[in-house]
């Protein structure tokens, strides 16, 4: 039993490494074919900025000049956060999984959201507190939420690997019945905390300047979350310069999960949106763990919680999108699907400079 | 004859003066039912920013709590300038009869762009320099493009005022077709030569810092339109309080049309969509001419010309997208038609906190 055990250990472990280690660069010869191929369409050089970019990493990621996305999925990870019970959120944990049950029916605004962007919901329960039983629920839980962050660690640093693989392990999943463009969602009440227990001590800011009410916290009550977050990080002894003893520390497992999501997604060249704060953060782990695997992500809207601009200042993102918004869910990162759907359509769609009859704009400068 | 023709000024002035006076401010009833409603839908208050804040200004334009989208156009008012005689462009004025005449089939970007968005393209001749023929293209135009502004005003301050009465006129006539939302578009090569001669006056900037290489000019060529720009404002006497001088000695017919466009939009109450530079440059005016129509436009995306920002942060508005475009003809101001898309959808899609079955988020700030 002992030797099952730490062989599983020592069996997940190397699977980690084996994605760390092998995401590989974007394809250099794709991304200049593609380029090429803009500056052949009637219009001034360049002048579709950040749509341009936008094709050609997708070039670069793809490896072909004439990336083609036809499904698109939102992988949404839920689970709980023992921390709630310090009473840092307005709404108790039941919450995460009535929500996470209505993204299978028409009744959550993911569903809206990405009915309008063409892309399907993948809810996944990474570690609900309680059992959830659901058809389209996919069941990946690592265990009944996490342990109060205030009191310990969230969860230890095999739990956090492990639910790391989960999002790899969905990715590929997905990428297996066809999908081949992700946006990233999560629901679980009281992640803006872990949240922002992660990014202070990442960014290594205050905790004051980098937490927010999060779904609707008085002044009072934010005080109080600012409290615990400050009090869970000095407790746990958080090393910020390892990742993962960030993450199993005061993380959570959606968070883990979305981290094995963005690295996944490197690893099986997909691209793959950022949403917002949570997903910043997830996404910041990542490219901590494994740097090359930012060239496969995109970012979408920038999140209204006050750390939202600062983590993707942090890894270097400009979002697409400024609507203020801080749903969660993958509500904002379906809309950079949208923002790709634009970039595409003028890259097949608009005539080459023959077609348009007015020779072509040179490049003088 | 005389009589006749000082009669015609007479009423083009009146009629001016009626759209200017004749813009109501927001039904604010109809704003709060709106913002009321968001507050019933089951996710945390307020998380979706400023779609929320984007259902409830059309709800004040549109005069219902209620507001519907069916049809979507862009307008693209089209004009060569004298301008371009002094070198300022990369390419002839020839270029802007052809790009006009391709809207009308698909062989332009902003035909493709609007197909995603669901818009249809109307574009209007209100001073190309040729004749043109051309069933898809209505026929406005003033005169023969304008004349060159280094020698004199673009136009008299009569051709101004009539130019912008056949932007409020196309609002009108559109609007009886059932179009209730509008982007602004424009085509006119020499066209961000004028926009940065009224930047400068408009907000007192230097030349060097609001002009930027338009199409593809090489830095050369840069520094010789910034110079006739300069020499342009001097020569022509501009007074930069008064929006028409400004507009008739060193603007253009296409920028004339699009203030009609906004003033229009605002008079017939009918939410209008800003594009890029010269669409900015021409609400810039449109405001200062009537600071109540404000309340119609929506910004969308920031040009990537130097001045884009400036323009818009000088008007107070921050885009929805970043995507630094400069491509022009409406192709950012139809994005933002989707963003509008996705706030509606969101509006009437997201079901009510009674029907997610886990009780009202309170507002507790």
């Amino acid at each position: 039993m002992w030797d099952d055990r730490a062989g599983q250990k020592r069996e997940k472990r190397m699977k980690f490494e084996q994605v760390i280690n092998g995401i590989l660069p974007l394809d250099k010869k794709a991304m200049e074919l593609a380029q090429a191929r803009w500056n052949t369409l009637g219009k001034p050089l360049h002048s579709l900025g950040r749509l341009e970019e936008l094709v050609v990493q997708l070039a670069g990621i793809m490896q072909t000049p004439m990336p083609k996305i036809e499904k698109k999925a939102v992988i949404v990870m839920a689970a709980d956060n023992g921390v709630v019970e310090e009473g840092v959120t307005q709404t108790g944990q039941e919450v995460t999984k009535i929500v996470t049950e209505n993204m299978t029916k028409d009744k959550a605004s993911i569903r809206v959201f990405a009915r309008m962007s063409g892309a399907e919901v993948f809810p996944v329960d990474i570690g609900i507190a309680t059992e959830v039983d659901c058809p389209g629920i996919i069941p990946r839980k690592i265990k009944m939420g996490t342990d109060n962050i205030h009191k310990g660690p969230a969860m230890t640093r095999e739990e956090a690997i492990e639910a790391i693989l989960v999002g790899v392990d969905i990715v590929r999943e997905l990428r297996e019945k066809g999908y081949h463009m992700f946006a990233t969602g999560e629901m679980g009440i009281g992640n803006t905390t872990t949240s922002s227990a992660i990014c202070a001590v990442l960014l290594e800011q205050s905790v004051e300047k980098v937490t927010g009410k999060g779904a609707g916290l008085t002044s009072q009550d934010l005080l109080h979350k600012i409290e615990v977050i400050k009090e869970s990080i000095a407790f746990n002894q958080v090393d910020k310069n390892d990742p993962i003893d960030v993450l199993h520390k005061v993380g959570g497992l959606d968070i883990a999960g979305l981290v094995g999501c963005f690295l996944g997604a490197a690893y099986y060249r997909t691209p793959i949106f950022i949403d917002g704060f949570i997903s910043s953060i997830a996404a910041l782990l990542a490219i901590k763990l494994a740097p090359a695997c930012r060239d496969y992500m995109f970012p979408s809207h920038c999140s209204n919680e006050p750390a939202g601009k600062l983590v993707l200042d942090a890894i270097g993102f400009l979002p697409y999108i400024l609507a203020n918004m801080c749903l969660g869910e993958g509500t904002g990162a379906v809309m950079g699907f949208t923002i790709a759907d634009y970039a595409l359509t003028a890259y097949y769609g608009i005539p080459s400079f023959e077609e348009t009859a007015f020779g072509t704009y040179e490049e003088l400068v």
